[in-house]
């Protein structure tokens, strides 16, 4: 499968390597909306302008779409979808139906087929979710995320007017992951099990009491949330908060039994060196199984929910049922 | 979806509890090779003899199978699959590929759509593989059992000569999941990872010696393991070894980046209080998968390698991606 890159920040890089990895994709470039010749590849892939992705309509199988959630996406996917197979990482958890909605009608309306919102969550802790919850009706579920940077959050901040650079670290609440990794089923908030931890480079002369309200009254991001906010120099970011780890556990608890006598647990976790990265990993995988259900006929907008197990691999069927069942 | 439930062992009750459990689900009834008589289910379901089921099929959609994979599956699950769309929990891994190209044949001649080898391994541990493994090609994965009992172990000792009941512990070897942990990746062998420890009934004036000889080189399921086999009394049995409890991880450790520098682990865990009621969970879903992709055409055999999971829940695929995206 020929594979293209539109946009390289963090993400794009994570895709690339990604790319480089897989024995069965060849990376056609990477399109960027900035001057090209500023662009350079470790591994010295083609850069181009994005507007030249319309002429190499034929030479690409899924484009994977590099943007942020909050800006990019929403206007990016339903555009290229219209021209290329794609896939994207849109993460605003409360905006994936109309997203959807929209995505899906420029994919039909181009005769592609478009994934959206994959990466590890949305994603693979989607994918756990459901079959956890689908395995254990009677039971209640929580997803923590952290410790770790989360990429979306820090683009949030980065976007206020006044930020020059920051990062943001998602920790999960001690007392609510010992509740439930004790079996129990509290009623807790996405707010009552993390918290946000913001470390922001201020430009100069900014206002940082304005850029402080902002960043907390940010709605789904951060207005819901425990959130701090550190003003720092950007050689402290750089050297204290300059790698990109993270992770998380979708943690179900539930019962079966004829009174619900027993009890179970299932628990999907992630440790991740590099987010970027991981994510880049997964966004290649599902690019994988965009390209198969497309030469299949599959049209339309779907999501990591639609797509059976084994159309990630690049291994056969055959080769699947005998290693990995 | 109505179901039946071919086999009422533990398994069977197990099923039972998650038809009774899953609201668009109806138990048309248990069919049984024993007198029906002798069989009383707690929910007072309908218990019919074996004969019965060709009348039924008009009453059946999805019948489940619930026989052990030593001896009634590789039978059962074919001549069924010519009659209904079947369900088995098919485990003995080397024998996957041959069960599924007969099931194939006999569900295609049939018409019928048929899922063998779910539960949680095969099963769950398979689609947790397929997953990690696409995403992180470069890496390693582990399969660590236990500590718990393995029906299908316990059952085929219990088919040896002058076994009268048996349980049989899976135990991870610590130092092999020690070693995994710490994000290494060891060659390690099934049985460097395991360790087997037989509990056994035997018969009045069976031969002890024989039987443990029997046990330890049987194929497939003790012959390449450290086994250890102590005999009991019947008593001793029920009191100390009466419980199903289960439980394992799937874990993958990989590498991503230009040079491979940074380094991921993905943990699928499974904590059981009772196997066979879990694994019951885990067929009902599937069956709710064969049900649906039934009714889109699809015939055959397929695993769960092959199901997206949008087919295992009740929600409809716009609750799921609002619940759990």
């Amino acid at each position: 499968m020929r594979i293209g890159i539109y946009g390289y920040g963090n993400l794009g890089r994570g895709v690339e390597c990604a790319v480089m990895a897989a024995d069965d994709a060849t990376l056609v470039g990477i399109f960027t909306r900035r001057d090209p010749k500023t662009v350079t590849s470790p591994f010295g892939t083609a850069v181009y302008h994005a507007d030249m992705l319309e002429g190499m309509r034929g030479e690409i199988d899924v484009l994977i779409l590099c943007g942020g959630s909050a800006t990019d996406l929403p206007k990016m996917t339903p555009e290229m979808a219209e021209k290329f197979s794609v896939v994207d990482s849109f993460d605003t958890h409360k905006e994936i139906p109309n997203h959807l909605a929209r995505v899906d009608a420029s994919a039909k309306a181009g005769g592609n087929l478009a994934l959206i919102s994959t990466g590890w969550d949305p994603g693979l802790f989607s994918v756990a979710r459901a079959y956890a919850t689908a395995v254990l009706p009677d039971g209640c579920d929580y997803t923590f995320w952290g410790p770790g940077i989360s990429q979306g959050h820090s683009d949030a901040i980065r976007r206020v007017e006044g930020v020059k650079d920051a990062r943001q670290y998602t920790i999960p609440r001690e007392e609510a992951l010992s509740a439930v990794a004790g079996g129990e089923c509290p009623t807790l908030s996405t707010s009552d099990k993390h918290r946000r931890v913001c470390y922001i480079v201020a430009k100069e002369g900014a206002d940082l009491t304005k850029i402080e309200r902002e960043v907390k009254e940010m709605p789904n991001y951060f207005a819901d949330y425990e959130t701090e906010v550190n003003f720092v120099t950007e050689e402290q970011l750089r050297r204290e908060h300059g790698g990109m780890p993270h992770g998380g556990s979708v943690i179900r608890n539930g019962r079966t039994g004829k009174d619900g006598e027993n009890r179970h647990t299932v628990n999907f976790s992630l440790s991740l060196g590099s987010n970027p990265e991981f994510t880049g990993s997964v966004l290649v995988a599902y690019a994988r199984a965009v390209y198969r259900m497309k030469a299949c006929g599959t049209v339309g907008c779907i999501t990591p929910l639609d797509v059976p197990p084994v159309m990630l691999s690049p291994l056969s069927r055959d080769e699947m049922i005998k290693r990995m069942l």
